[in-house]
């Protein structure tokens, strides 16, 4: 199960009721957060969602909009004597980006690392069984990545096997944790039980970026894309391709391009009083999009059809 | 006259509802703003005022929830193409301080300068006419200081004294509006025919601190009196002066010595979910207490009676 929070919709500045362009991923009592702007700490009070779950905070580029918060946030974790590790992960340039950063929250309740991808992945993979996050390179006007999180699914037990090769039925649980047991002489392993792998999720977040061929691969049977959509207007293409933008309908044929289950829009710019009436520049292109709101959240979970169908099950 | 504007109410970190303490001083088409946490730029923007009108960012201090605003807030007005140079004032360490938020800010389309006091206040005086800002040491955990805005009034303009030295009617608007006039090789000068100067106006921000005489001393007479009360009751007075800080009550008191006119209380712990509720503990020592709201806004205007009354009136 993946809960996503959306934390802010706006780009560049925050303004009242759009916090800057910020998603909280919680999977198995861990959290990732991506981009953490200006006002982050608050809109994730707001959303009712704690930050200090956080393993993992993911930044796609290093504009000032998507990087401001993080001092706060570094500070209220230390107020409230964090001792969980952190770990921070970004394009190039991490280091030198994060110094005047680091300078200003100070010293810290807790150990932070910086990391670049993808061993900050590998991290992640190690504390959470099944997981997975890697970065994809964007076109932004500066060094930017987007990221993929995907969570395995087992195979289905298969008891029919178990019984066929004498496994006594107490073991049945360990082997369907993914564990080996050696039990009277015998070893049995998982793959001895085990069906074959389903269908996963996968979430895919763009941050700032245009059109491009790795965005479009990287969100390919995404169960859930979450993409920038600067601009509204399918008016504004050019202007949004030499900014390293998008708009609605840019997203929306990445979207589809990609197979994508669903489309999330975020990330607009304060031009657009009201993102939501863009909308049917998506739609009619992606039908499955989403104007997103400040506090929007969703859960994806297995879909126990997954074998059958290849598709996960999402629940608004 | 004078408008003040409270951005914000909250200690520490920023919460829904309730922006980190800021104070916007807008004052004939000048503007102070007064510390800028996180999500200052948003919470003026929710208040309706303006913070592209501002010539001098003066911090209280420099603990992260009162400058971590300062690097979006910098990158907003550069977006904006701000032309009008700004001023930053702060106590000692500014330059050092201001190195990291700096360097966040990146590049700017703006002159910004970093002036210690009372250099800066001598430049507001310049171009605000009869306006003096000056600072007053506090007692913080770190070097801190709170500041003084005082509007002088002139005094009233006297005709029967114009008529008797024979000055021509058509020269009163200027010597009224204090500038020396030639004509027909007479020189007339102002104070000539201007009485005494009046009461003016005067407001006094304390930012984080404990009761000490420099703030009762800068605060006596004070139309408005700005004060930090991060504790509401009275029972945490210990712990509110060994981390440099006021209860309603020790701000009340001080309000009370300096002979204020109005208090207005902010900053306040978030264990204070209802600030409001602690009113009692500064009203009864203090009566003409507020605890304020975020965006509370007061106009403090010269009392046409104020020669006899020898004070200001105010409006919120």
């Amino acid at each position: 199960m993946i809960t996503l929070t959306m934390l802010g919709t706006s780009a560049l500045l925050p303004i009242p009721g759009r916090a800057l362009a910020s998603v909280f991923l919680e999977c198995g009592g861990h959290g990732i957060l991506f981009d953490c702007g200006e006002g982050t700490q608050s809109a994730a009070r707001a959303a009712g969602v704690s930050l200090m779950r956080m393993d993992l905070l993911a930044l796609t580029h290093y504009h000032g909009d998507h990087i401001f918060g993080i001092p706060g946030l570094l500070q209220t974790m230390h107020s409230m004597n964090r001792t969980k590790p952190l770990i921070l992960t970004g394009p190039a340039g991490l280091e030198a980006q994060m110094r005047p950063i680091l300078q200003l929250a100070g010293s810290l309740s807790f150990d932070l690392s910086l990391m670049p991808m993808p061993e900050a992945g590998r991290f992640l993979s190690e504390s959470l069984e099944g997981a997975r996050l890697t970065a994809f390179p964007t076109e932004h006007r500066v060094p930017s990545q987007g990221y993929c999180f995907e969570l395995e699914r087992k195979g289905r037990f298969q008891p029919d096997k178990a019984d066929a090769l004498g496994i006594p039925r107490k073991l049945w649980g360990q082997l369907q944790k993914g564990e080996t047991v050696v039990c009277e002489g015998q070893t049995y392993s998982p793959s001895q039980v085990m069906g074959e792998k389903r269908k996963g999720l996968r979430v895919v977040f763009s941050g700032d970026t245009t059109c491009c061929k790795s965005l479009t691969e990287a969100a390919k049977g995404s169960d859930l894309l979450i993409l920038e959509g600067t601009y509204g207007d399918s008016a504004d293409a050019q202007l949004a391709t030499e900014r390293g933008h998008m708009t609605f309908a840019m997203a929306a044929e990445t979207a589809k391009a990609a197979g994508a289950r669903k489309l999330w829009l975020t990330h607009f710019s304060q031009r657009l009083e009201e993102p939501d009436s863009y909308l049917p520049f998506a739609a009619e292109i992606f039908p499955e999009t989403v104007v997103c709101k400040d506090g929007m959240q969703m859960t994806l979970s297995f879909d126990p059809d997954a074998e059958k169908s290849g598709q996960g099950c999402t629940k608004e």
